[in-house]
């Protein structure tokens, strides 16, 4: 149990319950990761960087899909409608001119090749796992619980800003060009956590759905913090990369 | 099984499935249902009328939930903006200005009130179960079968162009107005349809999945004749409306 495990005992006002939430992101949230200070502080090598990129596609490239499990299940026309926004910004028009494009642009801008990148298939077990564990979670809880499962989304912003300056100024081989991905995202993230975190707010309406709502976003933060976890093992100092990970060329 | 159970077992050219397809349309599609044949020789009352639109509405408002669960399940993104498109038909930009608000004005036009008909509270349990299925067949089968079972609307075009005149002909009380559905029908389903069967045509590849292409066709052949069946029972000349179900006023 997370130390947020019982927060909602005695039921929250909505005010406490957006105070619960943004706390989960202050002590859980991947910007806390050591994996993120290493890169902002300009210390990743250039292999490290390219085996975050290469593992985040996997993430990405399931977010259409987490939220296409999501529309399925609303009864709501306004909701789905509201929501299908997400998948629109991702996939783009034709499937290649939205965010995933845009993160493989960033993945080919570190020197990946693009089919190897979207093949998938050199992306470390334990981000599949973590990958997947997200999207079975969107399919198989509770509609309150995939949606405030997003409220990462708040924090986002966040990461962006200290992310994108600190690898335009530390890595001399990343340009604002290919960091094109994290221009449009926090404006989009604006907009959608604050329409989930409005729906959270309406539908988490005793302790018991208010718990699970702060639980999916900790279940969230775990999914995050497992993938770094996972970059930090396999391409640290001392090397673990597993049987048929990538495997970055020798600096 | 259906007469169609093993028309694949020696291997089956594309042509052959194309055949095979269209021959379960013209054998189990639902415009050979009686009720079909009754709405369309001017035989129903206003209230079989109404009960049809109610009903099939709650198919309707299913379509953009299973269509999101072909979605959630394509790793393609290609495949994914493509097949996006349905749900923007169905749902519109807000929720309300798509193919469901369309459907709602229909029901509307026929005298029903709107909030009963989205409520969906006086809907047949068969509708619901064989709504339900579809929405189940196409979260748990395969991609294929999932959209093999959308090929009805290569014959969505043929009966909308026999119930449309025959509707605007035979019952006064309906207008061209409270049609619209039907004008916006026949180019999107056939963009659909021949995007799904160029999709099952391709990944087809085998007998099995031929067959399987073949079964998931019968079955929502099955799935839409079963809403005429229920209709048919529930509101026929002897009246077998289950409880809770819709009560036409008395003519």
């Amino acid at each position: 149990m997370s130390e947020f495990g019982d927060a909602a005992r005695n039921g929250l006002s909505p005010a406490q319950l957006e105070e619960v939430l943004h706390a989960v992101g202050a002590a859980r949230y991947h910007n806390r990761h050591p994996f993120h200070n290493q890169m902002t502080s300009g210390a990743l090598t250039k292999g490290q960087m390219q085996a975050w990129a290469l593992n985040r596609y996997a993430y990405q490239s399931v977010i259409p899909r987490k939220d296409a499990a999501i529309i399925m299940r609303s009864e709501d026309p306004e909701f789905r409608a509201e929501w299908r926004k997400r998948i629109d910004d991702h996939d783009g028009d034709d499937g290649w001119n939205g965010g995933i494009a845009r993160w493989l642009k960033l993945a080919t801008g570190l020197g990946l090749d693009a089919n190897v990148v979207k093949s998938e298939k050199l992306v470390l077990p334990a981000t599949r796992f973590a990958v997947g564990a997200y999207l079975t979670y969107c399919t198989n809880r509770t509609l309150l619980e995939a949606v405030a499962s997003s409220l990462t989304e708040l924090f986002s912003p966040i990461i962006i800003s200290e992310r994108v300056p600190a690898m335009l100024a530390k890595y001399d081989y990343i340009t604002k060009d290919i960091l094109a991905y994290f221009d449009k995202r926090p404006a989009l993230a604006s907009r959608d956590s604050d329409f989930a975190l409005a729906y959270v707010m309406k539908h988490a309406n005793n302790p018991e759905k208010q718990q699970a709502a702060i639980d999916s976003l900790v279940f969230k933060c775990d999914v995050l913090w497992a993938m770094l976890d996972a970059l930090a093992h396999a391409y640290g100092e001392k090397g673990n990369i597993p049987p048929g990970a990538f495997v970055p060329e020798p600096a």
